[in-house]
């Protein structure tokens, strides 16, 4: 099998190295950057490409741009996992549709187009015949969609909730063992770089929210937007809560919940009992899938890294691999 | 997809009543407890079925025995869904053998054949072309052989550990809640219909060692049988032990675990912290699994109940219809 893959940051070099360590039949005939592109119908030396933007910063050729990669090379499988502009969902909504119309599947890393086009790309996809797959765009390596499409699969699904943003839980993790301000804590995953300097999309509950999107719109078929989250961060959080939560044998996580039949989809902190399985420590995210047959199942793994989200791009394409590609 | 269900236990009627309740694309044509059976290639009245068993004890036709169906009826899919021997794997081996062998696929929940023949199943299988699937003999409802299988296809797998007996660990939690002697909480398990008159297998720790064995065989390709694994129950456990470990935020779980590079293949009472993902309460199951990109994923849900095993057997047979059957 084929692939191109577009963004050569940690996740690209992830998948990269991935494909290069393991035995997985896949060859990278594409591969583009922001900065530069490289196109060869025989396979890339994806060794050379690492070591040529570790070295120079620039992977190919500053010529080859990712949409040349995309019209250009010989690929069943497009991988797209540039940075995500969750407004646009640009660049990568181009590439993803442009790769559709030429009748490439499609694995994608990138939020932005999924949380505002999928209804399109999945109509345009299936008019096509192809595949589009986004594991990792929703809790890293957690194989959340695999395990609702593939190991549910017959259930019907009312409900899905959990914790979609490592860093907030993070936060919380520490204010309620070490009694820690919001500040303080900040400060610490700040310092261990589990927090951005500017912190909002993930305190404010937006990262999650758009996870939330996702889930809504391809789960369950939602036509539904950030507009429609009713968020509430964890910024405006006291230790005076946690400790309230803590007497009961509670605390404070940030839950992302969808219920459509009760018109439920927010992201708000919530008082659970210690001992719900949803309540996971330091960076951990956690999802209970609420299901008529197989009852509550719940997730547990990390919601970030770059092999982490590697690990679910190699998944997806294993799929593809398996029930569309294999033995052409 | 027409498929032949074999036995009509509280497992083999909650898939019948899935079937009938979901548009899953799926014919029975076969069907046979120990009592009786029925064939016919148009579709089985599964309505009429579940009356009959239920009004007289006897589903269909006396005379019609499981290995009539198993050679007589038409269809793509064995679902072999009858009571466990876990020491010669009948007779429900030889209904598999014979199907692969009819070149059928097979979906079984029936632990005595995978625990002790799966590789000669498996290769079977693979000389035939058909699907072999046992989602439902490990941990009901959980999807954690899709979950190894697809969704974190790709990766390399070094361990796996968890809870695989909710019998065990509802006695475990009750003794922690509530400060129970092991006496006290077996009696509330056999009250609340979680442990059999006879509880020896689950408490001796025999049940979790056979999905052990299953699982070592299956995700490790190993030649396991039931003497291979180091087994110590749960029956000795005093409340000091737990009270001990409640001093320490810890508690105490049948933990079963598999890591082959360690040779540990064991099932034992271990001393966990409470905020392990692990620690889950009731009749809950939890298996942990460890790989090389995806880190440490859990998986929490229910390990038994006939709706839930029903459930990892329909899982299956989507699988089955949408790569191999769909279309035909």
């Amino acid at each position: 099998m084929r692939i191109a893959i577009l963004g050569f940051g940690s996740v690209g070099r992830g998948i990269a190295r991935a494909i290069l360590q393991k035995d997985l039949g896949i060859t990278v005939t594409g591969l583009a950057d922001s900065k530069s592109g490289l196109i060869d119908p025989d396979g890339i030396d994806i060794e050379a490409a690492l070591a040529r933007k570790q070295e120079t910063g620039a992977l190919g050729d500053p010529a080859v741009r990712p949409i040349d990669v995309v019209r250009d090379a010989e690929y069943d499988v497009l991988v797209e996992v540039t940075p995500t502009d969750a407004v646009t969902g640009e660049p990568a909504l181009t590439h993803i549709r442009t790769a559709i119309e030429l009748g490439r599947h499609i694995v994608t890393s990138n939020k932005g187009p999924i949380a505002v086009a999928y209804a399109d790309l999945a109509a345009a996809a299936e008019k096509r015949g192809v595949c589009l797959k986004y594991e990792a765009t929703v809790c890293g390596a957690i194989p959340l969609i695999h395990g609702i499409g593939e190991g549910l699969a017959g259930n019907s699904v009312s409900r899905l909730y959990g914790i979609f943003n490592g860093t907030c839980n993070f936060i919380l993790t520490r204010m309620s063992e070490e009694g820690l301000t919001y500040e303080q804590a900040l400060l610490e995953a700040r310092e261990l770089g589990y927090a951005e300097a500017d912190p909002t999309y993930d305190v404010k509950g937006i990262d999650a929210a758009i996870k939330l999107v996702i889930l809504a719109n391809t789960v369950f078929q939602r036509q539904s937007t950030l507009q429609d989250v009713d968020i509430t961060g964890i910024d405006q959080l006291t230790p005076e809560a946690l400790r309230l939560a803590e007497e009961q044998e509670c605390t404070i996580r940030l839950i992302g919940e969808i219920a459509p039949a009760e018109n439920i989809l927010r992201v708000s902190p919530r008082i659970l009992q210690k001992s719900h399985p949803l309540v996971v420590e330091g960076t951990l995210n956690a999802v209970t899938v609420e299901t008529d047959m197989a009852g509550e199942i719940t997730l547990i793994g990390k919601g970030a890294g770059s092999i982490e989200t590697a690990s679910a791009v190699i998944g997806d394409l294993i799929f593809i691999r398996d029930r569309y590609v294999k033995g052409t």
